[in-house]
């Protein structure tokens, strides 16, 4: 039996593994730790090369003790694109897209719930809850059919219509929240314990984080073993950039990538900036925008990230920053990409956007290798609207009285 | 230098090599020959274990010369999903579905074009055209867009509205054609003179059939080299379905492949079925199907199929059939799949509900191991409108009146 147990990323102290292990009385994000020494002796990064081209090729370093509870509908080792025009253009030394919208369900988040449902079903749970923005619903609506289990998904009410949609399709009880992300996280939290619901949340459990990881993994495979200088990822809730940066900082602790981690740079849209702020005003902490955002409903709307203080601290601590872009800086972006043969939806834009804007700032030097991130597929984002039948609450008193 | 010539399938005429060769004098389907004798001698199918996961781990059989001039967006090695639930249900020995609606663009249509487009680098072609019914032409705009080439597409009027969305996105120029999808290759073809257009129409060219070759070249390795005893498809233009026939007929004869080859389904809907008319009537040679088509805009509606006497020969020749499903089986299918967790295509639904129907009439017996294919993904066929702007056009005079 693999070991794993968690650690605070904070105050650094170590706890079992549970399933829902999510964050520390100190306030700080419990993060999965594995053997790493057992591991460089008893094996070698070469193993993985001739495994199966999902994420699964990892599960070495992944939570799961069960190798056959694992649920799967093909997700990640997505391609890694090289924009040769561009590269040119800005004066960069390789210049890199990795494609998640080609994961099942057009995003990254597919990672991270194929994890956390691998988890689930070692445990006796048969209903599994998350609020979202949006692709977490569903990707978690995806899974949980795959795994036979029922799904419950509470998204805002201006929520992508197409990604609620989605949700149905699989199967999943979709609910409309008046509000944000948050608010809808609060219905979860209300109802957990009368509903049996297991909560998926981000940094409510230690499989999304660990999922998302791999995409780290995979460009670090991708590249030769070798690390970029630079990872530009948009920055909602955070575990996206937690899992890359815990992905390569692991690589660097088995010996299995050479190079320095590369400085991590946030992206964010204007309206909605929470980390922007905090590394602007050199904060060692992060302070919640509020909920008045203006900015657009995507996966980069969340004011008050769960594990801010980390995010923060992997910025400071690689050298990297935090960029906020604009709506139309986006468009223009997605359009940009588009001429290059690849859908980008407005977070992977905003990367996009964001890239620019350091090169144009001069924080990207002359002949570094940069990798982006496009995180989820342009059309589920075009305004469709949400299906009629899809009800509308303001808490979890409302769903109570609406079942 | 690679040795590549064309072959008649129908009167078994050689000729040389030619990047706009697609149909023989005699009215048969010229396809792509290698020297099979050399590379199994030179080479073995371990080889392509070690190479990147796209379709072009499998370059020796692929008809470009300059593996340089490849044209990638992250293309095939898509995945294969086994559906346990499903096979105890129907008493199966496996049941798998290949998704290609992981591909990039959403459909399997990317194989044939990163292929295609790859074989124009090699000329001196900077403009490609093409009629479709939709897939094909979201998927040349995206590859044109990665090799720097113009593309122009022409789509019938009723094309779903998001896939011509796509193809604009991707800096197509887009045409709705009053009509079907013959009606659309009559304008590239009375334009490709006068405009400098590289046809890239069904049958008008090698690459695209080699590309979803791959298809098949996949389905072996990842059953590792062992022939399922059937194959699934849904039958449009019917390339995919040649294509995956082909590949299995090269790894026969390199004896890369264990068993005889599998029954070939071709799968329509009731409305447009030009095949599976023929091969009722026990007919030799196929009758299109005429222009009073009542099936959906989708992948399947074509009436008069360029290769339509290949398509019967390799359902007869494997002992297989073809089958029509309704509209409303396809819809229930698509729940049934969305409840596995797959996001399917009227399409894939169709090839879904053929299985149950092939199951009801005992065609498919107990035991069998059986691989569909869900061609496309399912959010492209939302009823979202034509963007405006798109011009409609009966014909190339109407083109060139625009213009
Ligand atoms: C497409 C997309 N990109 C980026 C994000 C932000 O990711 P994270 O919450 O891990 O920071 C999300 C989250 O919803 C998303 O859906
Ligand atoms: C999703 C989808 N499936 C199936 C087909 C039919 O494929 P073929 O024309 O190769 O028979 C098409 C063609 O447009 C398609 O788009």
């Amino acid at each position: 039996m693999k070991k794993r147990w968690l650690v605070c990323t904070d105050c650094r102290s170590s706890f079992p593994f549970r399933y829902d292990g999510g964050m520390c009385d100190c306030g700080g994000a419990l993060l999965v730790q594995y053997d790493l020494e057992h591991l460089k002796k008893e094996s070698s990064r070469d193993v993985w090369r001739k495994r199966p081209s999902t994420l699964w090729r990892y599960h070495e370093l992944l939570p799961v003790s069960d190798t056959n509870a694992i649920v799967s509908l093909g997700e990640g080792w997505t391609p890694l694109i090289r924009m040769s025009r561009w590269e040119k253009k800005l004066g960069l030394g390789r210049l890199w897209v990795k494609r998640e919208d080609q994961n099942p369900t057009g995003s990254f988040k597919a990672r991270g719930f194929s994890v956390a449902l691998s988890l689930v079903r070692e445990t006796p749970a048969s209903k599994v809850a998350v609020n979202s923005n949006g692709n977490a619903a569903s990707a978690l609506a995806a899974y949980a059919a795959r795994a036979g289990l029922q799904a419950f998904v509470f998204v805002p009410r201006d929520c992508p219509g197409m990604i609620v949609e989605e949700s149905v399709a699989y199967g999943a009880h979709a609910y409309l929240v008046d509000g944000l992300i948050h608010h809808a996280g609060q219905v979860v939290e209300d109802g957990k314990g009368e509903m049996g619901w297991r909560d998926l949340g981000t940094a409510k459990e230690p499989g999304r984080v660990e999922g998302k990881k791999t995409m780290g993994l995979e460009l670090a495979e991708q590249l030769g073993w070798k690390m970029p200088d630079v990872v530009v990822y948009p920055t909602g809730g955070g575990s996206g950039l937690i899992g890359i940066w815990k992905a390569l900082l692991e690589l660097k602790q088995l010996g299995w990538a050479e190079g320095d981690l590369p400085r991590f740079v946030a992206v964010q849209e204007t309206g909605c900036t929470p980390v922007v702020d905090a590394v602007r005003t050199k904060a060692d902490r992060l302070t919640p925008a509020g909920d008045n955002t203006t900015s657009k409903p995507t996966g980069v709307r969340v004011p008050n990230p769960p594990a801010g203080n980390l995010i923060l601290s992997i910025i400071r601590e690689t050298g990297g920053t935090a960029v906020a872009v604009t709506a139309e800086e986006m468009e223009k972006a997605a359009g940009q990409m588009g001429r290059e043969g690849i859908s980008a939806s407005p977070e992977g834009s905003a990367v996009w956007a964001g890239l620019l804007r350091l090169h144009e700032q001069g924080e990207i030097r002359a002949g570094e290798q940069v990798a982006l991130f496009n995180t989820a597929h342009s059309l589920k984002y075009l305004p469709w609207p949400t299906p009629k039948g899809v009800p509308i609450i303001r808490s979890y008193a409302d769903y109570r009285s609406l079942i």
